[in-house]
């Protein structure tokens, strides 16, 4: 593995989700491997559970781990080519981003879209400008679009929790306050796909008229706008808000009705549910099925974020070896 | 030791300082005790000697650390239950421990108190419900109440320069232009307290009326309002500014006369002059007295902070193997 | 070594050039030296290069290293002797320096000038009182006046780089949009007359008239000021922005005609361009330089900060066994 941006950067999932199930059993079997490696962990925005996991991760492989926020040093970052730079960037990209380079193995980089641009964002400049620039192999810990070791790690989840060979997995869109941005559900969608390609899932997406994710991360999904329609069976449930793709960044309605609590799951599966966390409980996501032991699975998505970043820096380091 | 939040959690405070002594005298003899364990410390208010000695004692004992500055991260928690999370909370106490939990084998937090709800201090809500959710043990870097790690230092500061078995030891109030939380003094008293229980040390608290300390922290302390009849022949004072907890949170006076210099020590038996730091010079404590060899022994302190702390984390790992 | 602030704290540049190049083909060969050695690296002001690359060299010397960023911390020291401390400032720099040198084996502090007042900020008076009262040995990550990691880099690059015996090497001001500090070229010049002394090199510096740098860091260099007889034959370019030293903090003009690109080279012998960076493009330097493979050299630059700091720390932690 080069880079890890998306699951088209992994030759099959269904082994990948083996391996990390492994890693899981034994974490520090491999404690040398990253050994005088050094993990630069840059953020252009903030981040809590994504830096610890990884940070964890790095460690059990042996790899030293430097983290820049460089949201809060204040090191505006200019990404544009051929301009004076007399305003308030301090630094170009093209600068940044080979130093990084020079000082780190391996950058796990997060750069969040400004959802005003839909072009923009969906261009991932700043990646690729990283990947470009830095002659390193580059993590994604979240971009404008997606974010693929929350996917990675929702499908070790899923792999570890299922009761049949091939449960039905629904992603469903949930109400929140502030407009988000898709890249969560992008990815969760992009991995689902392949999942369900490699005969893993059944994987459905419902969500309220206007909230169709970019159909280059939906391929073969069923898409049914009635929420109860589309959860009837399933036995994992993913309630995660989005903001509009179409109507790019904003929120379309308040989502009354669309927020899941015990009550809904009657006609699911005994459905498990999951979430990528913070959760804004009543908002998003009822109480009750969050402090329920029978239906969430959230802590223990969050708890395998660890093996997916772990799985993915060991194959990386492997190829660099 | 299972969670190290007050003195309570410790069988006997004598054979914990000689414990401590003997870990300062050979800092790296357990550094394999915590091999691959992770420390997570978790700031909701700001922090610098607390950190680098509890980071220091638990690389010492071979840890790896994660660091969480959560005032710094603008990850606002909610610990209310019940609540719908539509306002500026992002993610819930109980989401957010369970994943500390999840990540580290033992938890470190700071969290203040807000001085304007006495009852609500005092419960020490955040403490007690990373406890309940977090399932990892949980060791306090200052709570709302209580800083127990600095009253161990200073105990353990204490025996190191007694020049007598059974040493006369004063807390004083001293002035300060703001109003500052209790939990030294709290935690000072029940130490100290304690220690007098077990014969160490003789133990006066001196404060101007209206500085009355909540009960539960000085049970046996005699408290004398004039200071100079207070710190008559001690051989150690700790001078400390703390607001009223009666009119909880308030500044009740100048405190003009309660700042002690040099001068002020001449009926003392040569005492010895302790804080936590900071400390600012000549408004709570007097530069000379700062300044004196013989006298302070505040940096002695500060050092003994890695030992307070290495000796508490080497026996939470102790109990968990 | 005892100390690093200045190129006054070396013996010989010549042989101290040498040992990092050494350094530099074999980094872990001293993964022992800095075993249970703590780094406490200070920073009263922001830093991303010079805080990686310290920390980076510090993890290839086996030592642990604790990064207290004091600027966000909003702990504010006071430096000054005889005040009463009853306005902001939070801490004596007389018990926070003592406090870092109970924790830590080596301090690196960043401490830049305010530009306001030049006796004040030439004086030093931060570093001093760092020096005076840790009792450990520190390291200079940018001070008010010098940047000499940065000029040590600058050296080993130069070395690495030349084509001739005894190369031309030019300082020469460039343009800026705000008044920046004089330590960078200060340093670059205070190392380069002394590898000029050794007989390593032969330095010239141009600036605009009122831009002169204080007479104690050029002893010996060449000042020219017109740009372009300066860097006839240049071998090396270093252009770098610094307010005026004379009317003290100031920008004295637009700089109209100093910012080079690759066509105002044509004259020079194929110079190769150096940049501390942070570097402004099209404002500072030209873009086209900066995207030369044949002329710049600033990320070459970027990655030798590795290892002047890693020979640094090598030779105090030598002087210390």
């Amino acid at each position: 593995m080069k880079q890890f941006t998306s699951v088209k950067d992994v030759q099959d999932v269904k082994t990948l989700v083996q391996e990390a199930l492994t890693i899981k059993h034994q974490p520090q079997a491999h404690r040398d491997l990253g050994k005088h490696k050094m993990l630069g962990a840059v953020f252009l925005n903030p981040s809590l559970r994504t830096r610890l996991s990884t940070q964890k991760a790095a460690m059990n492989l042996g790899m030293d781990v430097m983290v820049m926020n460089i949201d809060k040093e204040g090191w505006a970052l200019e990404t544009r080519d051929g301009v004076i730079m007399n305003g308030s960037t301090v630094e170009h990209i093209r600068e940044a981003a080979r130093v990084f380079g020079e000082y780190c193995d391996i950058l796990a980089i997060r750069a969040f879209p400004g959802l005003k641009n839909r072009d923009e964002d969906y261009n991932e400049e700043i990646f690729n400008k990283f990947i470009e620039f830095s002659g390193v192999p580059v993590v994604s810990l979240e971009s404008a679009t997606l974010h693929p070791l929350q996917a990675f790690a929702d499908l070790i989840t899923i792999e570890e929790h299922k009761r049949s060979a091939r449960p039905k997995v629904v992603l469903t869109w949930a109400p929140h306050v502030k407009p988000l941005p898709q890249s969560v559900p992008n990815a969760f969608a992009e991995w689902m796909c392949q999942a369900q390609k490699e005969g893993m899932i059944d994987f459905v997406i419902t969500h309220p008229e206007g909230y169709e994710l970019c159909e280059k991360f939906t391929p073969g999904a069923q898409i049914i706008h009635d929420q109860d329609e589309a959860i009837k069976d399933a036995d994992f449930i993913y309630p995660k808000n989005w903001s509009s793709y179409n109507d790019y960044g904003k929120i379309l309605s308040d989502g009354e009705g669309w927020m899941l609590n015990v009550d809904r799951l009657k006609h699911t599966n005994a459905a498990r549910v999951m979430h990528c966390l913070p959760v804004r409980r009543d908002l998003e996501l009822g109480a009750d099925i969050l402090d329920s032991k029978e239906h969430s699975l959230v802590i223990e998505e969050a708890g395998n974020r660890v093996w997916a970043a772990q799985t993915v820096l060991k194959k990386i380091l492997e190829s660099s070896l």
